[in-house]
């Protein structure tokens, strides 16, 4: 018979061991600055319904771009970022929660592209939402900053400092109404200063030329990319309002303590949702990562289900994109993730083994992390080298003797000490480690 | 514009914030007993090759089971238990680990069939698998149940005592061969004894004269769900093995610390996978929950990966069918979870919010959930309001006064006391709540 397979599908991560334990410990550490915050976490469906994921009505286009099945007479797909759901789940519990409603999750998300190179068809994302109804202060925005930036700060120690990138989408649209652009022209220089990163300045600039046809609005636009907003103070009243409430914005950052953020007006977040400011973080060491997150404030979150105007400033970090990316490029030191096991508890027989399990349950109960090795026939030299593969700390090796006289012969793995112990000074002792 | 659906799809989890927290502590507690007793968590695709998910040639009735879809010439779908992806993951890795080898996974699933009562299509479970190469003793088996034990133990406030009921597979292929039934007679009558839960005494009485068209034989089979393996002592070497296997592994358990276990070999495990010792944790208050957990020992685990032969022993804890259940039939207090805010920041007014801040920060870097009311606008009125429904234990008021003396108004949510106090003894009063 042919064998299957053993390799997941191309663009799905696995991970070893050890970087798994990297993994989760930098997520619980950024979960409980969440939760320190406040947040609660939800855990929505990884499913939802096709009406749900997109407004198109071209099954087959979205259908290369997303995971999607048909049940009955019902299309459906796993989802791709966390605010649909999210969008869904607030307008079908306006009366039960209370606003601001602050919620986070951690989820997987899933494109259903051609996997490439460092993109991901199966990935986590960690989002932070705060909502309103009807008003919610700018203030909120500074705080979902301030609050990326203490989870980025929890995990500082692999993936280094973060900076912080602030964007405004209604400076755009002012400068865009004062140099008198048509809609089509708005669309358009807009997508272009969307993908300006992708594309690089010759094709940026060729496409405004092609765009506007007009070298004084071109140089205009251009000019934001030099001198930000410098050249268009006191152009518009619009304009005025935009720069006013970005500046106002960095003092507030700076009163929220947030550190190494800068005006950015080339941040755009995309066409979708954002109607506000918008932001991205970077990590200052690993700049080939990209965006490490991103958000923004959008007016009216979740108009497709609800009358009801939710105001919302939410970002989305992207955990897989960081975490495995620098795994995958060998650029964190991960070796004291290799060794989670504090005792391997080695019993020599079986009849030792109930010695030993209630040694094992005793170590266990005080939450350190035993193992115990239960193929008794094995030799002793079976055993130990287990115990050393296994990167075990202590070695607790039970015979007759320990089992009769209840002291455990406890071996210090790094040194090769041995000493004879009873269970209390055993726990005592490995406990400390 | 018609306004879209806010509802989840069918058989999908959606639960309150409150009711989160509660799974989320749960999932914890139970985790942090794995991690204790030396198991890897493992975080693997939800989406597999079709080929990995089944042997079955037949696309169409696959389909109705799973979720699946077609990506270029690949067939997909989403896992539906926890084995597949292990068995396909440890084959692919028999070099990188260490055996016997301690994995654990806690993850979604999904079944694909039309939704129904107490029936999820998306859930989660929790496995556990101890791997041996070659080897590996029954004595993992007990450990097994002894985790399993634990975990649900970490758990017991709220979903009370557990037991544990063991069966053997062996112990029906001896007697099988020893009442002489044909291979058919065989595959029909273990069919028959699974289900037997299900259907019931009589529609099992009936289709065992069906199969066996035998009164001896039938009342020999029956015999085993009333008096047990009792009149099958001394009958065949085969018998007498598996029946001893059975009672030194009951010996075994009690040697583990492992409560409340009993011997039932109507317990099966279904036709798959097991080939040895299997069993089912049941929770003594809520027997209409059925099977909480289950599992049991598999001769060779990756067959279908590899030439090497791993044998295993894990179990699945149903997760989503515990404590969802529990939370939807409303027989679990979780009040305790309604309130997880220590205390809600509320400034007076913008000019208030920089010393607010620095409040904040200062909670929030002590890991105390502090929530910070941000729409400055609001009357004071609104802003208690706010404390209020969030059930947060102090409010911190910040005024002008509060801004120029660097005294914090503390107010008692529960008592209505306030005091003035720097954010030191704040921080010491919210902590030690």
């Amino acid at each position: 018979m042919d064998l299957k397979p053993t390799k997941p599908l191309s663009g799905f991560i696995e991970l070893a061991p050890t970087q798994q334990r990297f993994v989760d410990e930098c997520a619980g550490r950024m979960l409980a600055v969440l939760r320190s915050a406040g947040f609660s976490n939800l855990d929505l469906p990884a499913i939802e319904r096709a009406e749900v994921l997109t407004d198109k009505d071209n099954w087959d286009e979205i259908e290369t771009q997303m995971f999607l099945f048909q049940k009955g007479d019902t299309k459906m797909g796993l989802r791709y970022d966390g605010t649909v759901g999210l969008s869904r789940y607030v307008a079908g519990h306006l009366n039960d929660l209370t606003f601001p409603f602050r919620a986070s999750q951690f989820s997987k998300r899933y494109r259903g592209e051609r996997a490439q190179r460092g993109r991901y068809r199966e990935f986590y994302q960690m989002d932070m939402d705060i909502m309103g109804v009807n008003t919610l202060s700018t203030n909120y925005d500074a705080e979902i900053i301030s609050v990326i930036q203490r989870t980025l700060n929890s995990v500082a120690e692999f993936i280094g400092d973060n900076y912080v990138c602030v964007g405004s989408r209604p400076f755009w649209d002012a400068l865009f109404d004062y140099l008198g652009l048509s809609p089509e022209q708005k669309k358009a220089v807009f997508i272009l200063i969307d993908k300006r990163d992708k594309m690089g300045d010759e094709d940026f600039a060729a496409g405004l030329a092609d765009t506007l046809k007009n070298e004084k609005l071109e140089n205009e636009i251009k000019s934001v990319f030099i001198n930000g907003y410098g050249d268009f103070v006191n152009k518009s009243a619009n304009l005025d309002a935009a720069i006013l409430e970005l500046t106002n914005f960095m003092e507030t950052l700076r009163a929220f303590g947030v550190k190494n953020a800068q005006i950015d007006l080339s941040i755009t977040r995309g066409l979708a949702y954002y109607t506000g400011l918008v932001f991205e973080f970077k990590l200052a060491s690993f700049p080939e990562l990209g965006t490490a997150a991103g958000g923004g404030r959008y007016a009216n979150l979740a108009e497709k289900f609800s009358k009801t105007k939710i105001i919302g400033v939410g970002a989305a970090i992207g955990f897989s994109r960081i975490f495995v990316a620098l795994l995958e490029s060998g650029q964190i030191d991960i070796s004291k993730f290799g060794s989670p096991i504090a005792a391997a508890v080695l019993p020599m027989g079986d009849k030792a083994v109930p010695f030993a399990m209630s040694v094992v349950n005793a170590l266990r109960d005080e939450k350190i992390a035993t193992v115990v090795y239960l193929d008794t026939e094995k030799k002793f030299k079976n055993q130990i080298e287990y115990a050393d593969k296994i990167f075990a700390k202590y070695s607790l090796i039970i015979g007759e003797d320990e089992v009769n006289s209840k002291q455990i012969t406890v071996k210090n793995m790094t040194t090769g000490d041995q000493q004879k112990l009873s269970i209390a000074d055993t726990i005592k002792l490995v406990e400390t480690e």
